[in-house]
């Protein structure tokens, strides 16, 4: 069987990150020998924005959705403005492909001990998976500005949330509790202050946890809250639900406490399965490292391990599971990058990953 | 000279951390001689509005009006949907009074040493006072529900930015920053997402930058980055300016790195002083510890060491600075309730705060 995978390495450390993924791919697409991956690379960046003005040809998306999944890696370049390169490229891939979920797991990797975790305590009992409402919320991008120019000038954000789109989110949330051995889902919400999206937000998800009943157990945070819990109870949690916002605030600092926001993994996911979804670390392009290849590959790697479980719908889970663990013996015996304490390149992160997966 | 206090104390352990300020408000002014406090307690509160239907009286914002400062203990209460009891006391407070400024710095208090701050190394390092806007963004309160009932339901939450808001608290920002040895000012936004309010927050802030060139030295982060960066290089901050949300978010997750949310202070200030300002712990009303005489009052001394410090106008300063003395001397000298690692009672610390400040 062959998957065919769109690749968008994008800006900065996204093309090194790319590229060692798909080695890392191929590898254990060999290693397997059932299957294999046939990538084709589009050239959507922010360097190609610079030279021709657009970032996605008008038929980009159909040509996305001849695939079976999507690389990504990452976005935003200095000399274009971020919000122009986000709603250029990433944002509209998620909204277009019907990816309305994002799953964002963080644990404390094998390799990765207390002195590169920033708990101090237990570091091993963080093991959350947060779910990430993707396609509505804050990220909506309505609102405007008016009166542009000088003092008068007034911006709204418009932040809009659907039953739909948040029984759908609050669905994918119990169940994938549900599945977790803890079956526990924390929610998170800032229905104190805002007071009307974000109270219906929790009224659907009540309505949707009386179908959990005595199955998943279920608590409510508010968003403040929840980065002390995140700090000093990491252990309380397992199953996280928040919205686009405060989803995407809440697994930066899951990354950090959990060691790096290089190992960090994220999946962009249309449930349906009427698009391709889409999986990409959750760190940034950081252009003060981009090319000198010293990028932590582990977040790209993690990334593709989602990649495999979800293209293969069951059938590839102990390949994705080889990877993950192949990827838990290098950190473990220290071939690691400099944010996570070591000094290794990403070349020789990348060759020893795909070393461990042929021996495994 | 008597200055005329509206004590709120509110709901839950406010009512306790209120008792205790005022205890230890009164010792101050009997050591310094020279002025006292005249309490007014309102009952404003969650119990009051079950009995009668009402947090606020009609006249009351006028009420406060007459008062050089309002002191806040905290509202919330299981049995009354959170959106109706701040939007019934807090909220409309702070946007009637004009505070539009709401001051919360965070540094790892003397007593708090390693072992009880999260962050592994140097804590001391911690030293933060973030500047949130106060009066609109996420907090505007606009927005609706339409098609309420049923799966048809939509609902808006819309921030609202405006030149002169943004510009005020941008003003506000540097002059803090210009103020503190560092000199040097983080802004935080999510302009790469929210392509509206938020561009015109970065572009007003570097407008005001300008007026600073050479004396602030300052740098922008993205939210979502900037909790990675709080985990890892707390020393590279000093003063830092975010939204209404943003920054509650995350003056929650500086309380918890500096050691305890316990501990945090919060000034709503008019900087204007057209209106009294209010003062207020930044924890909540903790109904599970409520009434038991176990709360931390060190939130609770810190923000009245802060109104002291702007009722008096320059002219209370030194005994501001000896109150927080002697909270850092109590704590060093392990005089700590339970969420700081210690045994004592909400009394066993005020007592003791009392008895230093009448030492020093
Ligand atoms: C690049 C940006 C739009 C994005 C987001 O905010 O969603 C990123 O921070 C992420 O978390 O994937
Ligand atoms: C009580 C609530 C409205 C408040 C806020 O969100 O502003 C609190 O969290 C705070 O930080 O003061």
């Amino acid at each position: 069987k062959t998957y065919n995978i769109a690749a968008i390495p994008g800006d900065g450390i996204g093309v090194d990150i790319t590229d060692a993924a798909s080695q890392v791919l191929n590898t254990i697409a060999s290693a397997h020998g059932g299957f294999k991956f046939n990538f084709t690379t589009f050239d959507w960046s922010s360097k190609a924005y610079l030279e021709r003005g657009w970032y996605m040809p008008e038929d980009g998306m159909d040509q996305l959705k001849k695939h079976d999944a999507i690389y990504f890696g990452a976005v935003g370049w200095p000399s274009v403005p971020d919000h122009i390169s986000l709603w250029g490229l990433i944002l509209p891939i998620r909204k277009n492909m019907n990816q309305y979920v994002n799953v964002r797991p963080t644990r404390v990797l094998k390799g990765v001990t207390a002195p590169l975790s920033q708990i101090k305590e237990k570091p091993k009992e963080l093991d959350w998976i947060i779910i990430r409402e993707n396609s509505e919320g804050e990220y909506a991008g309505q609102g405007g500005t008016t009166h542009e120019h000088g003092t008068n000038a007034i911006a709204t954000e418009v932040a809009i949330f659907t039953y739909v789109g948040i029984e759908r989110i609050m669905r994918f949330a119990f169940e994938t509790a549900k599945s977790r051995p803890r079956k526990k889902l924390t929610m998170v919400t800032k229905s104190n202050a805002q007071r009307h999206g974000m109270v219906l937000w929790d009224k659907v998800f009540y309505e949707v946890a009386k179908d959990y009943e005595g199955v998943v157990e279920h608590d409510k945070m508010l968003v403040d809250a929840m980065t002390v819990r995140m700090v000093n109870k990491p252990e309380s949690m397992d199953t996280i639900v928040a919205t686009n916002l405060h989803a995407d605030i809440l697994s930066d600092l899951a990354a950090a406490l959990a060691g790096s926001i290089g190992i960090a993994p994220s999946s962009n996911l249309d449930p349906t399965r009427s698009c391709p979804s889409m999986f990409e670390p959750i760190h940034g392009s950081a252009p003060d490292i981009a090319g000198q290849g010293i990028a932590n590959p582990i977040g790209a790697f993690w990334s593709a391990a989602e990649m495999v479980r979800w293209v293969g719908q069951g059938s590839l889970d102990k390949t994705a599971d080889q990877l993950m663990e192949a990827i838990e013996n290098i950190s473990e015996r220290g071939v690691r990058t400099r944010d996570m304490g070591g000094q290794a390149s990403t070349k020789e992160v990348t060759d020893a990953v795909c070393k461990e997966v042929e021996a495994i």
